[in-house]
């Protein structure tokens, strides 16, 4: 059993955490900070939670996580490079789920963020938190940068392609779609029912976040530098990515036989059958990405499709795993929930 | 370990069945029928299954349901009374999910589903599957008539009322709304996405089957007969049941108290503190009741809000609760979901 | 043709009177005003009205409302009743679209709004904008009072019985469901799609501010003080009200004749055949009520339905009505538009 | 005033039709058939037409059809083709919304569409009814095959493109987005609420009968054959396309420029300012196509959105402006609807 905390427990990864971390065998709640909501049971922000989480959000300031285990940082960017030295001076480590070390150059970095990193020295020692990349890595992590949810779905479709070539590693596409709660509980105007409801679109099509730690992960695999035009859509649902990938085929090969070796013996990687066309709500609630493989037309274009949920192996499902894979835990401990269907 | 069939593993109540059955620590799959999808492997209809369910479905008549311990009809009305008497000849128990042997009355039946009934003899051993009030007949049951989605809330959110009275029992209200999901997996044109979706609307004004079978409960629990207003609605979201419940006060009475004390100790039924609002995603896709209780402006309109998932409590969850009870399990086994949020 | 000016015109309102009048035949557009996007051309905000719009936002300090015939306000609460004087005097007839003069009596209003009223000397004055009781008087006013968008599709509703009697005006209910356009183009958490999206839940249970406003008008219309509860929920959809109201009958009454009597000729209020089952998309982007009368079980409980869209009879379309009625327009006049179904 | 008969008025593109010449100025309804429900009156089905329209169904074999000036086809596919010529014969001019006289190449349409042709001396003189292609056409056109949605909102995003070079016209891709209507009012499981809800997913991924429309279209602008890869997917939404295309840049240009001067003086297209991001309610019940160029990181991959209503101008809007066109009235009348927003 570990002392487990969270720092941030008030957005929809740390709701998505406490809902996995409240059923895991091996975990136990020592402090959930919440500046706003401290004195609060967490029970009473989410009755979804009643009887299965006892205790109180926490006074960061005033909060027992440097007894614990590991810390989740599940907060809005710049809080964790803050936060998380003093935590891993104190013998604890870390998983943070935002996006403040998963950019090995902080230059980069810092020009996609617009601030000055407050713990460059951290981001060298931390670990990329992709088990199907990095597992090796992750388990003797002191500090573990959770991937974001679009740089999981299109990295775990591109991998094999980025790793293997035969295809134009030039000019990749990846058209991306995306459920409601990957922009956070924030409340903006444009994520009100009344404005994403019924609608659809493209966003940040000059440039997202998201697009250089794709290609970080992207040119590590390949090994060289690789071109890529990613492209994030707004879907009026609740949970879940689509990747849509394009990749122009220069060489012959069994793509399917490719993926299908490529993940094999991953638990949390589903390669479907040929022809398969998967849906983001078979993986709902979970933490498993699924892949199908397609050559429309038996043309040179091949088409990848990636489906996760945003939160789970796009965030608090792959933080979890990333903990077992810390902790020596199976791997699947806690995280074996069926998709929510329908 | 006990041996589970599914007859109908097809439609909603089946795939959430199947859901939390794949994952209930002392059941295993025997035999799924579906006499349209025979030798189509479940996962292959369900992708959310795949590596959680690796039988097929079978042809009903060649079937192994006859060496199961328990059997769960999740079929359409009627299958189940012309099918469950062979089953329970050869020993196998029975919980029904359709309607077939909720109503005492055979006649009232058989006015309301239109049809003759198959199987008049049975209904009188049949035990009504509403925990809260048969638990201890559902322990030594063959047959369990599982309880309807509206009926299992409404009568949740109003026993307390019928057995105490202080309450005008003669103009009880019903005002309930239910996600589409509660209209089954059928093919019709209202039920369709572009029907549904962005819209709003009450059905089966002048009568619906679920009115009668509310009553029954009601009736019972007043020892007398009582007089009840049910309006449905058809709400654009998946899953959930929200019943608004009207009572004219006629005693003055702490109700607060009232339902605490009713429900105290009950696993899957949640009495709010005083002044909640409970939504139906704090019950999406777990086995629990919410209930709130409500005096607007202390004047002497009570109001009960009682919220359900109807495949979980409303169905699915429920008919585990009865398996659970019946074959004398930890009566929360396999029911530990907490609610996806958001 | 007369001139027409807005205050406040980026709210859900203000977008509905811009859709509206940007193709009514008599009106032009002055003056549009905000704070916030002053200098701003209105279609840049709204790519909808490119091409219909070509003003742009002005400083509501250096506008030239006080040059239009008629100005609309589709403010917060509290700003009217600071600004319509100076209107006024200048001249300007005004229809104000949120809650600043419904209420007669200026405490209650201050009781449910928690702030001192600006302006209680023109609540006497302003005329409550529901045409189908005040026309006349609308005809002549200098400020109206548009109606909230639940206290119209209930008044509407419940109207004929509060002048009638034969029910119980002592116990109705109104049982109302709104789309969460209703709630205004705030960005507050419980408004986000994450969070309304797939839910249904009841709001404002211990009290809400169109409770006293439906009063008055149930009042007024019985010559007496009648009792009503009402119980707003929240549905997953952006627009559309949907009442269901409860009566007790007391006496003998042809109540689809006495609906069809009162709103006959009445350009907006349809009602349906005995038997229907209105939805609000029926209404959808109209300026429409549409009626249905009930009597379930032929018992002594009367239901009605009523269905506005909140942002067109219930705020936008009515205000337009009432400004046909104000200068002898054509009642229906740029107000003919056909539901969007699907 | 010219006389206008519906076949097939009981689905979407039926609906969208009767809602838009319920207030054309220039039409009036002579018949409206549907051989099921021949005899009900067209606003029983759909009450949100009530006042509006004031026929009923005929029987297509009793029908008046052969007395109109114009007839549409609002049918599944292989109606039109059998009754088209008929009509034709007596006078009538046709505009068939179904995909029967849209593919010149006979054999290739069968091959799509599974069934012999039953009139393939039509389909050379029956026009292509995309006036920004073939205004001239259509106006002199006795058969006007109206073009499919996807093709719609492809062509018009890619037609420029396809017409002067400068990108690589052998790999384009388009990656589309249609909300749950495009489908029709099928009764169809994949369709229903509970599953098209809160979900997304590719279809047709190995080929999809608008593939060949499209390139038909695009082969004839470029004067050459190109290369098309095109992925549509399923939108939790009612009505609206969103089409992302990408086209690798080969020879500099100033892309911008291209597509202003293209439309330029066409009133249902309207190219957005750089950098803008268009999304589907701003064309919602319109028969408005929105188009945004951009050219990410400027780099070499070009970027066109393209948005419509698939009911609006991917079906009966296109319908009407080519009516307009054919019978010689403004091309706006009676499509001046601005969005419905929100």
């Amino acid at each position: 059993m570990i002392k487990v905390g969270i720092v941030g427990g008030t957005g929809y990864t740390g709701i998505e955490l406490l809902r996995i971390l409240a059923r895991h065998p091996q975990s136990e709640f020592v402090a959930i900070t919440s500046r706003k909501e401290a004195g609060t049971p967490v029970a009473k922000l989410f009755p979804s939670l009643r009887g299965a989480v006892s205790i109180g959000y926490s006074d960061p300031a005033k909060s027992d996580l440097a007894k614990c285990d590991v810390v989740f940082f599940a907060t809005p960017n710049t809080v964790a490079m803050s936060e998380a030295k003093a935590l891993l001076d104190a013998g604890v480590r870390v998983v943070d789920l935002s996006a403040d070390f998963r950019i090995k150059n902080v230059a980069e970095w810092e020009k996609w963020y617009k601030v000055k990193h407050a713990a460059p020295n951290l981001v060298g020692q931390a670990v990329y938190g992709l088990p199907e990349v990095n597992r090796a890595k992750i388990k003797g992590a002191r500090l573990v940068a959770n991937p974001g949810c679009y740089p999981t779905a299109v990295q775990l479709g591109l991998l094999p392609l980025a790793e293997t070539g035969a295809v134009d590693l030039d000019h990749l596409i990846a058209d991306a779609k995306s459920g409601v709660s990957g922009a956070g509980k924030k409340a903006e105007e444009h994520l009100l029912f009344s404005e994403a409801a019924d609608n659809f679109k493209a966003y940040g099509v000059s440039g997202h976040r998201h697009w250089p730690e794709i290609l970080q992960g992207l040119d590590a695999a390949a090994g060289r530098s690789v071109g890529l035009t990613f492209l994030p859509h707004l879907v009026p649902m609740i949970r879940g990515i689509h990747a849509t990938l394009y990749a122009r085929i220069t060489a012959s090969f069994d793509f399917q036989k490719l993926y299908e070796d490529r993940y094999r013996g991953e638990p949390f990687v589903d390669v479907l059958p040929s022809g398969s066309e998967p849906d983001t709500r078979s993986v709902r609630a979970t933490n498993t990405c699924r892949i199908a493989i397609h050559r429309p037309h038996a043309g040179d274009m091949l088409v990848v499709l990636s489906v996760i949920d945003n939160l789970g192996k796009g965030a608090a499902g792959q933080a979890v795993q990333n903990m077992n894979i810390m902790f020596g835990f199976e791997e699947t401990m806690g995280l074996s929930h069926l998709a929510v269907v329908p």
